[in-house]
């Protein structure tokens, strides 16, 4: 039977039918990190696809053949690394420990130190002015953090809370870990122990879970 | 006796004296209005003093006089409202409300979308990179929030909460703030009533305070 022959023992073209599709996700590999480094370093307003194929040694012809347009590679840049952070974070969230609201405020403070998060805030000021994402990048943004909420409002659901109530320790957690990250950045404040910060939010939470 | 001479009755060079303070008064104030406008509109890495000079149409000799260099200029600016912030905020923060958390989250809000803010921003992402604030409005970024905070949590002290968490309260309700600013910009919330969140960091903290 044809779909119990080992790889060795396929036919001549069905090998070189693999040996393309390895060669493809190569290139596009290729082409994401490049992009993504280039997003990191000098923004969106900045990123030519030149560069991309300078920096990836792609041919102009493999860029053209995978991505139409610099939008396309972005986006497709930012979705692959939002796919390795939803992955990454669902396992996080699939805990059976009490310590839940630490775990998942953790997790949602170390994506704020992430090279993704800074691609994306480099987007989001590239012109030196405060600028609106693409449509794409909001879009891929929104999904992504809807699906990692779903794994840390599973787990929070464990502790007795309500799933409206979940959902609004999550989108705590996320403004509060924002508001850190953005202070952090203009060094405008005053305390310079922000984990005392979180500690006290997750106190806050475990006290509220108390109340009758 | 001198001091008891009205305006009228002032020897000629007193008069002299008060219209030239009048006049002193007025060119700062054309001076620092316009560097505000400037900073506001187009950030800080394409701030010019020949463009203040321009909008504000006090001379260039008049400008030397007050202010010797770009930086004390746009720092001098910041200063003066962040001068009116604290104030705004003191009287605010001055009440006998048991509601003091929400006039202190709504006050803190109303700072995330003023002109003085607007401005901070504006210079910390000029470049269209993000980098630091000058030393100088750093200080006093710090300073000012430091007065405002005291305001506040005088009166969270009023409620039954200990200074040092009132102190903790004030932080976190900046932070939140901050956060959802933030969100508001990039549009990347999934929730799109930022209301709710307040309301629930507000419900947390009342709660906490019932705690024995």
């Amino acid at each position: 039977m044809q779909s119990s022959l080992s790889k060795k023992e396929r036919s001549p073209s069905a090998k070189r039918r693999d040996a393309q599709t390895e060669r493809s996700a190569d290139t596009i590999n290729k082409l994401l990190e490049a992009t993504i480094d280039l997003l990191y370093k000098y923004g969106y307003s900045k990123f030519r696809i030149a560069d991309v194929i300078k920096n990836s040694k792609v041919s102009r012809g493999g860029r053209l053949h995978h991505f139409a347009t610099k939008k396309d590679l972005v986006e497709s840049a930012i979705e692959q690394l939002f796919v390795d952070e939803i992955s990454q974070q669902t396992k996080a969230a699939n805990t059976s420990s009490t310590d839940v609201i630490r775990h998942a405020a953790q997790a949602i403070s170390d994506f704020h130190s992430s090279r993704l998060y800074r691609v994306i805030i480099n987007m989001l000021i590239s012109t030196g002015r405060l600028e609106q994402l693409t449509d794409g990048v909001r879009d891929i943004s929104i999904r992504s953090r809807n699906q990692i909420d779903k794994g840390w409002i599973n787990s929070v659901v464990q502790l007795g809370f309500t799933t409206q109530e979940s959902e609004e320790i999550l989108g705590l957690l996320w403004s509060v870990q924002r508001g850190i990250f953005i202070e952090n950045l203009t060094g405008s404040n005053p305390c310079n122990d922000q984990s005392h910060e979180l500690e006290f939010v997750i106190s806050l939470l475990n006290e509220h879970l108390k109340v009758p």
